[in-house]
């Protein structure tokens, strides 16, 4: 019972009373935010010192180790969102002890990885009793997720909490009952049970996850990693079985992102599938690269649970206007597909774990039955002009909305938002555009002319694939990397192209983790990198430095197929599954195995 | 046979090069292009100025009575769209026969009301004659538009012709094959036969239509008025029955004001239904307020066969990247329906005809067993609200985009584009906004913010109506005016809220015409205009000025419903076709009779 847990008595609160006054605003409120999440956390569920070392780098199993949760708690925050949902309506778990034990592992995955920002565990706690006795009343379950802890990422606005998206500027103005996100009000309503939110960086504008007030967010196979971002905060919180299902945002990658990072199954949809209303979005107005919603969780199903759940219902009627009109449409995926495959967009080339991964799912597509097929998603010049388009579609507004906001607590621009900084203060840069001032409406007018022209090619690419498919029809999806990196060391991330192509062009997108890092099969070749970027991330590169590390590829669908391309995925995954190897689907029993054997 | 048709031997190509040499560029090439559509005209064809003084203003029927066209011919263009692909695939007549008809009759039109850009009679005899050839040949259609004449709005590009959309800078720029608009190979490869180009306001940028090359289009029911704008030239043809369906588009009514001045139906849907790709836009690159396609026809039958037709070609695969992946949806239309009526938005209040046409339309649905309740949708400052985001979301931009164009050619800026001439030329005006030089993304992103705002509201308030219906389901559509006019005067424009809502939202919407203006009926009652803008319109009207000038109303749907508003506005037409009286529906001999009882 809530009742039990003890929370510490230290006035977190007070804090930053005591500090000195000189102190800038944005410190002094990052400091008390922080210390009011860490007073959320029960004194019975704190690690002690000597569990952790601050040296020992990979934590995946330490939930597993540290005698926090009991047997049967830790049965089911191993369990798959799938088979939990089926538990509670079967009545072998109640969502009171479920939420519990997730709450308890969030807690530790919060000592380890730090991945929250607001934490509400008694609130979920009380809403849990509440479904369970309406449950044993009326015997009429609530929803497709009735009864599942549900973690969100941090701008899904939920009553009572912030949602600061990391700016202190925004802290301490807890959202009030009637503005909350439309995805928090399906998820009560499809039966969830929220019970914290999660990190992100600041204004969910860059591929990892920091900010003043909460810190770096750390990946729990290799602390010395990033989780990945935006959504890196979800990734980090459900690697360590934290939660058994998350939501989190992709507008560059946000949520394929961390989910490669930490193995991890994702769906970023096109836009309009799942509802974006009411988002605290960190580019507000903002829509010429649209920010979309999607699931994460360590099974396909889960992702495809939560994915028919939001769909069923409707939000196009009164949840979102920018929803779609399109209900969950039932697919049939052929028996033998065909994949295209694209090793190297010719500005970055992938890692080699990266690329051992992508080959290794070609193999295990092929041994399947299915076909595989080069696809280029641009002739040699494309990839960095839809790169240069991205300062009018968004970059030079979203730098002048960084710097207004960061100014009004005094916050220091975020390490690794440089580019953005300079264009507020009209530094002089190499891309030529940022001299002139910030961007006018003519000049997005003009950037999405070419988007749409590009738009157009390489759908007719895609439909001319249908002549050298094999099976008679264009390719089924895809195959691609996510990032160049498994995962991208900290503060080191700095090309998104893999997965912002697909934002820019509105394709939706699945993450499939695949393998993990080996020292031995992911030796460092002699390469020469063919710019800065790609220079820099070949030269940082050690197998030693990310190995166990997941390495996970991207699968590609066409826009707004979200039904089909979690069919083709599924095809994927199993096509993986049938070859062996993973670690990341296993419960700890089978992933030690696993782990011996690797 | 095309051979039999004779073209003026008068050298019109030649005329522009016996101007004087200080003549200005634009006026050099408006004169020739004009010659050159002129010449297109067969000698056969040509109207005698005794057939039509000028001052006649009612000539809706003089292509009946002027004897250039057979009985056979005046019959087939009497003929619905529906009943002429049938009996096209009957063999009742030839696609050959039926074209020769009508571009006879668009000949007519032209001469007339002057609604015509690109004329290419010959090509589409020949393109008839093929059809006709190949289905004797194989027994096979070519598709649901099989042999049917179709005219296209000058925006939409066919080879070999230009797309000047009343530019003289684009004049001489004939469309290549590789070109062409995506509706434009659909309409072919759906059996359509392309025979005329229609005439638009520089820039698609007005509720009327009238431009440097092509002068004024003027309304065949009296041509002191405008026949609507931007699609103006398609309506004044399809009204003259010189096509007998039209393609227009529309941004802020391009579509609906046109077809409501004229008496015909029409279909404005929500964005991604209709492809827009390779259209020649104004605004390229806009994306803020959405242009769509949308077919325009003197029966609703014609509209639906066109919709479905285009959507049946599922141009989401490789036409459009930004068409849904939504198939033509079989609706069913509940037995009683609940219409929502709004009959001042409390700007413009709608002149007594339009309200006439409101009401009649309310007790014909009443009488029909349908209900009809009072909806607002807006608090009273909202529409202007509306208004002044349009700065921001294009006006900004496409002010320094027609800047620009005009001024390669040194082409005056168009009477009734002050407000956009004032903005290029830093003017100070009464907006506030238009001081501060052009818009940029983050202003851009403010008013679509407030846009997304506004938008969930309204949708709130839509599926409210739930509880007030009667029907225990919100209501099926909103019953409003298209326009504060039944046909505005010439060069009197001046507001298109009532219609630019609907596209700055999204939703879908036809036009219905009702009645015809009755001096009797629609005599001028004592009213003051709330704002300029109003008092003007009111100042200006008298029901003489405007009496035998077809009144049309608006249907309002959901967004991405479109199957299920034709379905509605279905409904609503039989409603009122079995109170009677509206001789726009009718052929010839019905209208007469009709118009005499008027």
């Amino acid at each position: 019972m809530p009742g039990t847990i003890h929370y510490s008595t230290t006035p977190f609160h007070d804090l930053h009373l005591a500090l000195p006054k000189d102190i800038p605003p944005w410190k002094r409120i990052a400091q008390a935010k922080r210390a009011s999440r860490d007073a959320a956390i029960p004194l019975e569920w704190r690690l002690h010192a000597h569990q952790v070392p601050q040296d020992r780098l990979n934590v995946i199993d330490v939930p597993v180790e540290c005698g926090i949760l009991t047997a049967r708690e830790l049965a089911m925050t191993e369990d798959d969102a799938v088979a939990l949902v089926q538990k509670l309506v079967n009545r072998e778990y109640s969502s009171y002890e479920v939420t519990l034990a997730f709450c308890k592992r969030a807690a530790i995955a919060q000592q380890l990885v730090n991945c929250l920002t607001e934490v509400f565990f008694e609130r979920a706690l009380e809403a849990a009793q509440r479904l369970d006795a309406e449950y044993a009343a009326s015997d009429v379950t609530r929803g497709p997720l009735h009864g599942l802890p549900v973690s969100l990422k941090d701008c899904f606005h939920i009553s009572g909490t912030d949602a600061t998206i990391g700016y202190t500027a925004l802290a301490n103005q807890p959202t009030s009952h009637h503005e909350e996100s439309e995805i928090t009000r399906i998820m009560r309503e499809s039966g969830a049970i929220l019970f914290c939110k999660t990190n992100v960086p600041v204004a969910l504008m860059a591929g990892e996850t920091y900010n003043a007030i909460y810190g770096y967010t750390s990946n729990p196979y290799n602390r010395n990693l990033s989780s990945g971002g935006s959504s890196g905060g979800e990734s980090a919180l459900l690697a360590l079985r934290g939660a058994p299902l998350g939501v989190g945002t992709d507008v560059g990658g946000s949520v394929r992102i961390p989910a490669s990072f930490c193995g991890l199954y994702s769906l970023k949809p096109s836009f309009g599938r799942f509802p974006t209303y009411g988002l605290r979005d960190g580019l507000e107005g903002q829509e010429a690269v649209r920010n979309s919603v999607g699931p994460m969780a360590r099974s396909l199903k889960a992702v495809e649970l939560w994915s028919k759940a939001v769909v069923q219902s409707e939000p196009w009627i009164s949840a979102d206007h920018d929803c779609l009109p399109i209900p969950w449409r039932k697919v049939e995926v052929p028996q033998k597909l065909c994949f295209g495959i694209l090793l190297d967009d010719r500005i970055v080339k992938p890692l080699p774990p990266v690329t051992r991964a992508l080959l290794h799912t070609k193999a295990a597509l092929e041994a399947a039955g299915h076909t595989v097929i080069e696809f280029c998603i641009v002739s040699r010049d494309e990839p960095l002009f839809i790169d240069s388009l991205k300062f009018a579609l968004y970059r030079s507004a979203a730098a002048q909305l960084l710097g207004t906001t960061l100014a009004r607590t005094q916050e220091p621009w975020p390490r690794g938002y440089a580019m953005l900084e300079a264009m507020v203060q009209k530094k002089i840069l190499t891309t030529e555009e940022l001299v002139n001032g910030p961007a006018t409406v003519s000049d997005l007018w003009e950037a999405q002319a070419k988007r749409t022209e590009y738009a157009k090619r390489l759908q007719k690419a895609w439909t001319a694939t249908k002549d050298r498919s094999g099976i008679g029809r264009e390719m089924d999806a895809l195959l691609m990397p996510c990032t160049p990196w498994p995962a991208s060391p900290k503060y080191g991330f700095t090309y998104d192209n893999y997965t912002s192509l697909w934002n820019v062009l509105d394709y939706c997108a699945t993450t499939v983790p695949v393998c993990n890092v080996s020292s031995v099969k992911d030796v460092k070749p002699e390469y020469q990198g063919r710019n800065e970027i790609e220079k820099k991330i070949w030269d940082d590169y050690s197998p030693e430095a990310v190995v166990g590390c997941p390495v996970s590829i991207q699968l590609v669908g066409r826009r707004l197929h979200e039904e089909y391309l979690l069919g083709v995925t599924k095809v994927c995954d199993g096509a993986l599954r049938s070859v062996g190897g993973i670690p990341y689907w296993s419960d700890f029993k089978a992933r030690k195995a696993s782990e011996a054997r690797c």
